[in-house]
């Protein structure tokens, strides 16, 4: 078993704002991060999958393929957008790191097998800053 | 003549538009960069001054000082905020770093004389990603 | 389960010197890390939280306060400090970063939950430099 | 059990390319990384090595041991060569990342008691680009 | 006068190599940098352009105008490639980052009036690693 | 004329500290950097030549050579050591960066020539944090 890694990117704007609260309640709990007029990042992606190398590749996952997937089912709806507002599959969800590593998995796990013949995705971890990051590792992990 | 440097940073939404002209224009021009709804990106900005040192504390400018100049006079109007609607100094002006630049130098010259005996600005460098970004030295410099 | 994370930093002067040997044997051991005048370093500071998201707000922890809280525990007690003789978690224990996060961690375990009603402390994670580091994941932890 | 890290580098040359396929079926698969004349890349490499904490010098393992051992049982060997003809250790493999750190978790596990009495090899992590990178536990992971 | 930079990558195979010289001298000179079966690195790249904003824009340069410049007449032309026999600009010359970016200033310097209307090329900053990188500002900068 | 830079590191103990001012004087202007047990930090030094190419080697200067010339006459004086207390070209003087930078400045600059036919010394810039560094051309730079 090997873990193969795949970093890639996307600039977004968003506010964490829970519409079931005041304004006031809002900035009580989220401070700065609830400003009305939205703030935004660069965040950094970084999908892990893991699983037994193809000995006709030496690859447990072709980076280009998964880079390739990461771009075409997450980047792209993402990079240069608003997480709360043009993200289809962040609708109704408060716009956190924490729901949006839950979000890509449900999107990228049942994909790997389209990329990878022996690999399953272990791991989707987000940067919003290079201070404040989260990691999912699927329901299943303990 | 010591160049010194300080490293602030701040996270902040904009979008690149051009009021006078059609949304087609904009999106033709900026692509990406005129999405309605906004993006963001975690800013890093540093800050140059040059000067001698004093020679009773070894320092062309008490960086702490500097910090704190550069986070009152600029950080705490765009950190969380929205680059195009909520910056006094930025009304009127494109959200591109180029203007950024030349707006913060004008603000942050005529106030290192405050933090510092010697020193005067040097420069003022924007990443707006790891892999974009300006410098402004003033008018002055050829 | 969702792991979050936020990274501090400090900057301390130490050696690595144990009292119960001769200097000779320290410098043997220890090389130029037991300088008798001192060395030190830029510590980078990661500490990480599970759990799974408050649904009110999106978090598993306000990495805000998570801050606040590392700051206020561990950062204002190492940062600018000698960690030999200046640290009272520290008295009587070889500066050494595997027992620095092990001091830590008893410190920040049991205050996690005044900050995250979810989270519970998963690994504390120390770079006395970009190329040597630690991790300690709690006694429990197989 | 603490968790103590290393990380080293080497910069070499290499292709994909499997012989037992015509040289269009390499270029079919491996795109440019089968580029006949040969690319490369600045490689990062972290080991790390668990276990408990020497009462005597505080250390799991004394890092400059560890980057001892690492440059002279692996780094010499890498640095500056074409891993696809210059490595012994490598020969009759596809040079990917998932065969290296396997090849070299076989170098390094059983010389881990040399330099640390408590510790022994958790993992091995290869950065091929600050993008693309692969980790290996040993087979007995799960 | 604002200089924006745009940062890109390649990888590449090269060794230093004299052809005037002996094996033996090569060796002598170049050390392992010489060895007969390459290596190589991840390059970054850094262009800066110069020059006053459009007030239509506020660029000095659109960077991803730049960045296809760059991507184009550059990096396709080194990515992937063993810098002394895949690359048509570097026959004949030494394969030292010195002579690569003298080069690129000669193919890039033309060109920038096709992607900005104020501004022209100021430098090319060439890092063959993180610890070694030469920079040029053109013949005519003193 | 080309610009090649190195950049070394070390790491060491130091504190600000005016000995002609009573300890309430320097605490206040230095803060705890004036800490009377030290402090420290992960210093990066980086030192750039300046020079046309030997077309012999494609070289400004052998990097190589510079990096041994920088660890022999600036490393070996400072890594592991007290920048008060250890390192005779500070002796009497402030320990601040723009003290540091002035002085390796006389040290390299006359020594470049043993190591570049073409080159001399232009810069030499020194990272106390990743967030505070100061920069020097040596007094004839305007």
């Amino acid at each position: 078993m090997v873990y193969v890694s795949r970093k890639e990117h996307f600039n977004a704007a968003h506010k964490l704002y829970n519409p079931a609260w005041s304004r006031e309640k809002n900035e009580e709990v989220f401070g700065p991060c609830a400003n009305a007029n939205w703030h935004g990042h660069n965040f950094d992606l970084i999908v892990t999958v893991k699983g037994k190398a193809d000995p006709d590749t030496g690859f447990v996952a072709d980076l280009k393929k998964l880079s390739t997937l990461i771009r075409t089912e997450i980047i792209e709806h993402l990079d240069h957008k608003n997480l709360n507002t043009d993200v289809p599959f962040m609708a109704g969800k408060l716009a956190s790191c924490e729901n949006l590593v839950v979000e890509m998995w449900k999107i990228l796990e049942p994909r790997i097998p389209q990329i990878s013949k022996f690999g399953s995705l272990h791991s989707i971890k987000l940067y919003e800053t290079p201070r404040n990051f989260v990691e999912y590792f699927g329901d299943d992990h303990l």
